[in-house]
């Protein structure tokens, strides 16, 4: 068989499994889920034997420091993976929940039940530890799911997949239900794209270039974001302790990550107060502030902001700063650089907190408090397989639930259409 | 401007409708719904005139007259037009509702809110009514809309954008909130369908060549479905009067929709008494029969079914039939056959419902009812904008609920993430 052969035929028992999967009980599932986890402890030294193939190998490539630690299976790696298998058992199954039924005026009982997606393609790089989440989450969920994780990694994410299909067998689910492709050939990922009749989502996570080369690409629906540009508004009334504490940390506690402030905007009234605070607090973290020509009024040590820094993700201890007239102006920036994945103002004001909470169009809208909330743990949905800005289906943080659909099931005594 | 040009100079004024849409009240969203009732009423022989052009123009080009009925705007199309509008402004507005709100251990409070999906594109083919439905529900779910009808209604389709035009400037909503593309030009299609950046959803309604079309050219999600091939299952234990009457509503009573029934399983235990009576009362109604063998058996006369039968959907007087053993030969067909659309059982065994219920991979299932009611209006959405058959978004009938999203919304007191 050659690739494209190869990745249809999975396709093809990814289905026939999922048909299976969503009829199965919750205990049957976290049986598996547990016996993962089981597993992995007993089998640890063996995965890591195969994870230092993988590690060894990308050295020798010269790939980064943080490479490396991205890609390498420690104790603590492991520890972290048996402990988010141990959270998806604990979680409620949301498959076959009734979400909602009512009665028809001639009689017949109309209801939405939530049912799985059926096969899921997720696509990822160099992290092999995602591997587990995301095939504990799918199959919690009920769905089947063909992972694709990056070329780096393969020994890795073959070992561990060898472990949750043991685990699968031993309960009796079949194995396509979790299935890792053995290639790293890009045309792997490529015939995965086509398979619309056979796969129902594409999950990509990563980098924005793997996340266009996918949306780009895919046939099948694709759940994403490409980035972050996350802004906080500090409203003239903000009360300026607390944000100090929430601007700090949602630039400096991780400035890595999709939901950190790229760029932060600020009353002109309370700017002269305000910033001066800030940005002795941001310097002695070391981030580079990249200000408007008022900002840099009120700080000439700013660096002036290009037009580029406005919508950029920096994805590091860099700062856009930008003092607005008022609200309206806060909506503005937002509605034209925003990625419409997370905003926040900061206010004492009831009006300008509804405004901003009704008008900013991103998948997560906050009042007082950091936008490095905008996460499924934080934010209570138990778990989080990646975060969509688009609109359809999910906006925002998706959990198991988001990793389900409904159907309508319809209960009759012999009622026709007239 | 040329054709591309002007569609995406229309995308980008239907994106900042939107963003006005999205906060406008129930009260000035129905006052246009209505006030298109009465313009409407009002321009009716004016519109009719221009309608007249299209249809002058079809017949000279000898269109068939099931399509010349399907393109005039009658008297009663017009009542049927006003009718609807009103029933659109008496439905409750699902933007801004809260599905649900919790509180984290840190205090957040983390809410769902419904928010409209944004910019809608509509393709369809040659019903200029649709042009008024589809607006109404787009213009209530806050979202705003781009419609593309079918080369011959052009001119209807631009009358009525017009009246919806002019009833948007009253209230003071800007007119881009509807727009039809006043342009029969493929090219003009293909335009829309790659404004990723200012679209947020495609719908297109009529047959399987035109959606297959859009659904290959189109970078924006796509809510679909291509065909139903809509199976009733009668069981052994079904009541024989029951599914006399309802077999026969499911595949007479509107042969040429997509929730008619196209393929009749029975249950070899009732097969020979339930064929015979059956097959008596579809030959009244003129019904061809196609049977497998073990129908032929019973029924001599039933022309022999070909492979192609099963998972055809005729949208006609044509029906295939075939014995199956028991419920695992039904749920074996359906599942390699159905088109996700709407399946039904007829049974009085209550084990066998509720397998059937769990395990038929439909949009809507059906136990004891015709198929015929998977439509929005009929299972109490209010009204419908489409049926869709992937599985993302909303899995069947879409009425205004599907027409949104929902984004989180959080109420903090400066907290952050440690």
């Amino acid at each position: 068989m050659n690739i494209p052969e190869m990745v249809h035929h999975m396709a093809g028992e990814s289905k026939d499994a999922a048909r299976r999967l969503g009829a199965l009980s919750r205990e049957v599932k976290d049986r598996v889920i547990l016996r993962v986890a089981d597993l992995l402890a007993e089998r640890q030294a063996q995965i890591q034997a195969a994870n230092r193939q993988d590690v060894d190998a990308a050295r020798a490539q010269g790939m980064a420091a943080a490479f490396l630690d991205r890609l390498t299976l420690s104790d603590q790696v492991f520890t972290s993976m048996i402990k988010g298998l141990k959270e998806v058992a604990a979680l409620p199954d949301p498959v076959g929940a009734v979400t909602g039924m009512w009665v028809r005026p001639n009689g017949l009982k109309v209801g939405r039940q939530r049912i799985p997606l059926g096969v899921i393609g997720f696509i990822y790089e160099s992290r092999p530890n995602v591997t587990v989440d995301a095939a504990a989450l799918c199959l919690k969920s009920g769905n089947s799911v063909i992972l694709k994780g990056g070329k780096e990694a393969l020994h890795s994410n073959l070992a561990l997949a060898r472990v949750m299909q043991d685990a699968l067998s031993e309960a009796g689910v079949p194995q396509a239900a979790i299935q890792v492709i053995p290639s790293v050939a890009r045309e792997a990922t490529l015939e995965l794209l086509k398979q619309d009749e056979l796969v129902d989502l594409i999950i990509p996570r990563g980098g924005e270039g793997l996340i266009r080369f996918v949306a780009e690409h895919s046939r099948i629906p694709v759940l994403k974001h490409y980035k972050g540009v996350c802004h906080i508004f500090v409203d003239e009334s903000a009360d300026l302790d607390m944000a100090e504490e929430v601007c700090f940390n949602a630039k400096v506690q991780r400035p890595g990550v999709c939901n950190a402030m790229e760029t932060l905007l600020v009353h002109a009234a309370v700017a002269p107060s305000f910033l001066p605070r800030m940005f002795a607090r941001y310097r002695k973290a070391n981030v580079e502030l990249r200000g408007c020509p008022r900002t840099r009024e009120i700080d000439a040590q700013a660096v002036p902001a290009q037009a580029e820094d406005w919508g950029a993700e920096f994805l590091d201890l860099i700062l856009a700063v930008k003092v607005v007239d008022d609200l309206d102006g806060a909506l503005d920036h937002i509605a034209r650089y925003s990625s419409n994945h997370t905003e926040a103002i900061l206010t004492r004001d009831y009006g300008r907190a509804q405004r901003f909470l009704t008008e900013v169009d991103s998948s997560v809208v906050l009042v007082n408090a950091s936008t490095r909330f905008n996460d499924g743990g934080e934010l209570g949905l138990g778990a989080e397989i990646g975060i969509n800005t688009s609109k359809l289906h999910a906006f925002g943080p998706m959990g198991l639930e988001e990793l389900t659909t409904t159907k309508f099931i319809v209960y009759g005594d012999g009622q026709i259409r007239t």
